[in-house]
């Protein structure tokens, strides 16, 4: 089985983000927020058999752990409560596409993050999305200020309320970005690999996985520019008298391979170990063309790891294995 | 001969930083800018030899185009009047690094920025730098603000008048970022890579060289990100509707080898063209311990490019000919 461990639901009827506008215009007290819209469920097939489905036969994989789309959570829009809102609508969406297709796709929550609020304000929505929703685990935004990081680095005390749901409940987080409102960052091809960049930096200063021995992150994008500077984060550490980055922190951050030509994929392999890879295509999401030089999807990643130079018995980690060990309520959720 | 294209003073005699501090203190007004301390030729030599001369001839390498500790710009601090005057000393200290060992070091200077000031401002430094110390290049902050990312992008209009300036001396820029003072960037392994991705993204996104088709930018630290996921930005590219990236930007924007292991520098010889990559190591820098792996420093990144398998004739290019290309002043300022 080949699970896809980062899609997003880019492709949600219209009227959702609809009332996400609507929403956060009311957020000026003028007007009230609406109810939610209707979308029917032949609406969510529609928005899923032609994309995301239509994408996983054809390219031969079978399983996405699908999660809101990540630009959209936009956390520096309204308030905690504006948050809330529209957390609570995006994970339902979520709901309803894993329960439209049980065998395809498997939830991971976004949560009512805001700028300068504990991440405590989350934790309800979490417990709420894997008790009740069967979702498996959540993205976490280590700037919810969308590209001005006012809030603590992601190993400061600020953030281990969710750190602690999220060992409770056995759940890991994907670190993951929304939005860019700074200028300076575009969202998919800046803010979001420097985030993943940002947030491995973060782990390597702190003690973060002393405290929290069982808590697992997968940085998305390939980890940033992470493995290309493998050499660099290793020495960093070292200069730093922090142990192996092996040792230090990989059982802990797993990269998933959002990385979107064979020689990136290749260095990934290459450098962090198999047991710590992921796959993932990050699909319908940053990329939607066909590359000139292979003539296929930049975003079809399959191809790149089964062009790897490696055992099957290591595809099979990326591919399936290492997903179960990092989420382990996924079987679960797919024997349901 | 080999030239790296990347080096920082980050050795300079203590009453240089020591100054700075007595100078940043007396910003608040209440006590005076002190002189600037002597610093004999002995101390400048002592500070050299022993260090980057040292490793120069250790590692093979000829000749360093050097330029003021990076992290210590810090154009956050004080205003443009702080920074116009800490520039002028730092760069005259390159200065005196240059005379004192011509043969081995050329020198490239930091421009007096300061947050929300124009680029303007900083015309008159390079213009003195070049024409009456000899300099060949600068460095170009893209974050005056240290991590906080505050001033527009780097193909606004904004920075246009110091682009005229770098065109009318005929000098490249290295874009390098200053220290962070945003704890959630770590200086070296967080600011610095982040800000060499998002330079090459915002050059994505514009059209700044068709106002300025012979302006030329170095991305330090092997292009941050951007090799490792050179297929994103291809296919970024792509759904922007630009050109092909080779056509786009690599007639203006070079990368830099400070790369610290193999597989890196493997994968930035495979996708970025020949053409386009200069020797550099950085030293005495970000990383200083060795590698466990290979028993040599870090940053001895000549034994990387002396692995490669290409032809003779494409490390020389990076050794050497791509730097007289994007420095055309560097010979003649080598004949002196």
């Amino acid at each position: 089985m080949i699970i896809d461990c980062h899609g997003h639901y880019t492709t949600a009827p219209k009227q959702h983000e609809g009332w996400r506008a609507q929403q956060v215009a009311a957020f000026d007290g003028k007007s009230a927020v609406p109810p939610r819209p209707a979308i029917s469920d032949d609406e969510i097939r529609d928005s899923i058999v032609g994309a995301q489905l239509k994408l996983q036969k054809e390219r031969g994989t079978d399983v996405t752990i699908f999660s809101p789309r990540a630009a959209g959570m936009s956390h520096h829009l309204g308030d905690a409560k504006i948050s809330e809102q529209w957390a609570r609508a995006c994970n339902d969406l979520i709901h309803r596409v894993c329960t439209l297709f049980p065998e395809n796709f498997v939830g991971v929550c976004m949560l009512p993050q805001s700028p300068g609020v504990s991440p405590a304000n989350c934790t309800a929505e979490l417990e709420r999305c894997v008790k009740e929703l069967g979702f498996i685990g959540c993205n976490l935004n280590p700037d919810p200020s969308g590209g001005y990081w006012k809030d603590p680095p992601m190993t400061d005390r600020f953030w281990y309320p969710i750190y602690e749901k999220m060992v409770e409940l056995d759940v890991p987080a994907m670190v993951h970005v929304s939005m860019s409102c700074n200028p300076n960052f575009h969202t998919t091809g800046g803010h979001y690999i420097n985030g993943d960049t940002t947030a491995f930096m973060q782990f390597i200063t702190a003690e973060l996985f002393k405290d929290f021995p069982t808590l697992r992150f997968i940085i998305p994008h390939g980890g940033g520019a992470v493995p290309y500077h493998w050499g660099r984060y290793r020495g960093i550490a070292q200069d730093l008298k922090k142990p192996l980055l092996k040792d230090f922190l990989l059982k802990n951050v797993y990269f998933d391979t959002c990385v979107y030509h064979q020689p990136g994929i290749n260095l990934l392999s290459q450098v962090i170990p198999t047991d710590n890879i992921l796959f993932a295509s990050e699909m319908v999401g940053a990329v939607r063309g066909v590359d000139p030089e292979t003539g296929f999807n930049y975003d079809d990643t399959k191809r790149y790891i089964d062009k790897l130079a490696i055992p099957a018995a290591d595809k099979q980690k990326i591919f399936e294995g290492n997903a179960h060990k990092v989420f382990p309520r996924l079987a679960k959720a797919l024997k349901k």
